[in-house]
């Protein structure tokens, strides 16, 4: 299933007890319907606060549904800040996490008053440089240890990634921009690391080359602080097949 | 000043008793900075619900301000659900309402599940026949007698009113789609009876060339129903002359 939710409605995608996760309303949702415990399974876990139009999660039924019919199922029995936008018949040995190839995310800021869209932004102030942040922005490509921008603390997990897009775009409205960035994985709060970091590039308090040097460090005190969740947007995930019909497929 | 506000949070734009309201939120804020009870006038009012990207307003200080530390100051002291874009010292004749000559609103639907947007877009089911709507729509053009789709009874009142753009457009994403209208004049509820007699045409209930006689009956039941105020923006009013620095014109 291709979900999008407001993070604002939850902590997080994974279940947790006693408080709402998305995870948690789609399992009571598919528990209704079939009237069995069903695991839900995500491409990956969003913290509190983090949004997605594009995440991907997959469930083993225990009998055949009607893949539409389950959508307005699934669409009717969880909370308004979760859409399930397609459902579709997976091969057997599909799994949602193990064989996502690519995660994309956009980090959505705005240094301009704005009302409508501040659940879904960030308000940076004051203005920071773009054209320090959009210099820097070019190191983060390719192949990495990015373990200075993973929360989680541990010496035996593999800290690289490969990001094959990075870039600040601004956008139609004066003081409107975001950071897109796609990679092959993503650790633990490590987008909003990587946002934290660029914007104290863009405030002067880095040199503009400074990303190497932290990369290097491996080590999580060496980067920026982490961006606020809300501005974060888990956009899309992609398999070696495409999984949605071509309308759903634009970006 | 250029007014931005999420609809959600208030009662409408007109101050009312024990409500929370736009204009009331402004004027508080306007107190605590002078010391003196201002009227903050706007372009016209907004119903409850309804959101505002370019609200314009007017308000007589008994001192000078400084319009960029007076934009902070309102910003400070109002809530979240209000954002002051702009704030340029006016003629002293100048008048938010009187002197507006077109105000531009948009209406924005979707088809499909949708999470995010969800506090600003309408829901519409069934898929309507959007060519059917599109068809119907350039017979709104021009000046014509729109009291079928005005709320307030009043024999005395001209309901005359020149529409200058009408238009569907199809976002990007599957399902998405806004109404744009803009005018010189809007009658209370006017482009929400505007878009729910559209709907009615997209959904097969009336014929796409039922607005002429919709007009001609000069009678609210002519029209169809309201279409729900969660979708619709005041985009943009504008005046004689350009009030706002050059990067905030665009649309």
């Amino acid at each position: 299933m291709l979900v999008e939710y407001d993070g604002t409605d939850f902590h997080g995608w994974q279940v947790q007890p006693d408080v709402p996760t998305v995870q948690g309303a789609l399992e009571e949702a598919v528990e209704t319907i079939t009237s069995a415990s069903c695991r839900v399974t995500g491409s990956g876990r969003t913290d509190a606060g983090v949004h997605a139009r594009g995440q991907v999660a997959h469930v083993d039924l225990p009998t055949p549904h009607d893949a539409f019919r389950l959508r307005g199922s699934l669409n009717g029995l969880t909370p308004g800040g979760i859409a399930v936008r397609c459902v579709e018949r997976a091969e057997d040995t599909f799994h949602a996490r193990y064989d996502a190839r690519r995660r994309r995310y956009h980090y959505f800021i705005h240094t301009q008053p704005c009302a409508l869209d501040r659940h879904r932004r960030t308000h940076v102030r004051p203005v920071p440089h773009f054209d320090r942040m959009r210099a820097a922005t070019p190191d983060l490509l390719g192949t990495h240890h990015f373990g200075s921008f993973c929360l989680t603390q541990s010496d035996t997990t593999n800290r690289v990634c490969t990001l094959t897009h990075a870039q600040w775009v601004e956008e139609d409205r004066r003081g409107f921009w975001h950071f897109e960035v796609a990679g092959t994985r993503f650790l633990h709060g490590m987008v909003r690391a990587l946002v934290g970091t660029l914007l104290e590039i863009g405030h002067g308090k880095r040199p503009a080359d400074a990303l190497p040097t932290v990369m290097d460090a491996q080590d999580r005190r060496a980067a920026g602080p982490s961006a606020s969740p809300e501005g974060l947007v888990l956009e899309r995930v992609e398999y070696e097949r495409d999984l949605w019909p071509e309308h759903e497929r634009k970006d």
